[in-house]
């Protein structure tokens, strides 16, 4: 077994369309977290970062991240990297919101500390290759993306930009326990700036909710983008104007 | 006196930074309609044309006006044409939220009946220069210029898209009248694309309202920018979002 944080390449890796896409594990403090980094075929030295957080009962290489990781590569040049939640894809395989899903949420102050930990972990291990600048790190994560995102955004000094939304302070169900909260107090430390991304007939948020959490993040240096449809429908517009902000912040 | 509807050009025209201004008068059914059209040095046969409806107490060539002018002909080598507001510039004098303005709005219906009039006339003249093609024209207005922008896109078959925003079904005083309902009603007859920017605090405005007009508008293509800050405090990048998606429209 490999050292808590020690990071492990699964691949040589596959190039398709100038996006090389590497496979890794950095192991955790309770399992082995996977992750997969989308990147330029070479990544000058000092190049910036983003972490992309799936949705829920989603995974790390899910039809809605592998755009966004991709889409970061292709439209801005930038390194991007995906892993895994608890519970979800290679680490327990819960697919879809399922009542193992809801069960990861029970508590949502567990469930996030969890996730934010796996995090530092991998953020720690990425950072330990000597190819990324330190100070150019951002997020990006939509519904459960923020659910996690959130709390880690607010949790972790190295964040300079982050992309949320599709999220809000009264979720989908009332099982989700305690995660209206729980987001509620971290979006209040959130300083950094942001893109907030919702969809104005969101059947899983009700749009007040996420309107409520908006307006609770602290940045003074905050937006909010709002395109009509369901949850699942957000157009390309939304999705490349979340990548367009976060990579103009980490260029500068 | 000119026959109704007739354009007569006031001067030769000032070109600053690439930027031709010129100013000149359509006859209207009431009185003289004064206006400024803001152009690259030489307009294309076929080119696009944009309408920009000023802010209440505002006029043509206002601080918040002259920077969208110059913008659409700077950042998309697009015309654009700004007029004063029945009342407003020099037609009138009204400068700011006086007791004058405020009777202007006594009673909507006729106030943007009256503007929606002039305009008519005004893109009638615009268009028989034969500079413009009929199928690109677009309007742009926030505040009163939504006001007044609303009900006329409303009206108005030729436009295939438009910037609107600061504007909500309440207006920032109870003499506003009857300005919501005819909103209202305009709002769910706008069918084309539309991007609607509001200020998060606005106080002019209250934000439920605001979200409320977004909400009735028809377009099923229609996207919100919110920003923090004032009525007055719009960012560079708002704007610059207006104009960016008005162009992108009229180019195609």
């Amino acid at each position: 077994m490999a050292n808590v944080g020690e990071l492990t390449w699964r691949d040589e890796g596959v190039t398709e369309n100038g996006v090389l896409e590497r496979g890794f594990t950095v192991q955790g403090a309770r399992d082995v977290i996977t992750g997969i980094m989308w990147s330029p075929p070479t990544i000058p030295a000092g190049s910036p970062l983003v972490l992309i957080g799936h949705g829920g009962g989603a995974h790390k290489r899910a039809p809605t991240v592998l755009p966004t990781g991709q889409g970061f590569v292709l439209e801005h040049g930038i390194t991007a990297v995906a892993i895994d939640a608890p519970g979800h894809g290679e680490r327990g395989g819960v697919q879809g919101r399922t009542p193992e899903y809801y069960a990861l949420w029970k508590d949502a102050r567990v469930m996030t500390a969890n996730a934010t930990a796996d995090w530092k972990l991998v953020l720690d291990a990425l950072l330990g290759l000597g190819w990324f600048d330190p100070a150019r790190v951002g997020w990006s994560g939509m519904s459960m993306g923020s659910l996690i995102g959130i709390p880690h955004v607010a949790a972790e000094p190295r964040f300079k930009v982050a992309a949320l939304g599709l999220c809000g302070t009264r979720g989908d169900t009332p099982d989700r326990g305690n995660a209206g909260e729980v987001l509620a107090e971290a979006a209040k430390k959130i300083t950094i700036p942001v893109i907030y991304l919702i969809q104005w007939d969101d059947e899983r948020f009700p749009r007040e909710s996420a309107l409520a959490l908006y307006d609770l993040i602290a940045s003074p240096d905050k937006r909010l983008h709002a395109h009509p449809g369901a949850h699942g429908e957000m157009p390309l517009e939304g999705r490349m104007a979340g990548r367009w902000f976060v990579a103009q912040h980490l260029k500068a």
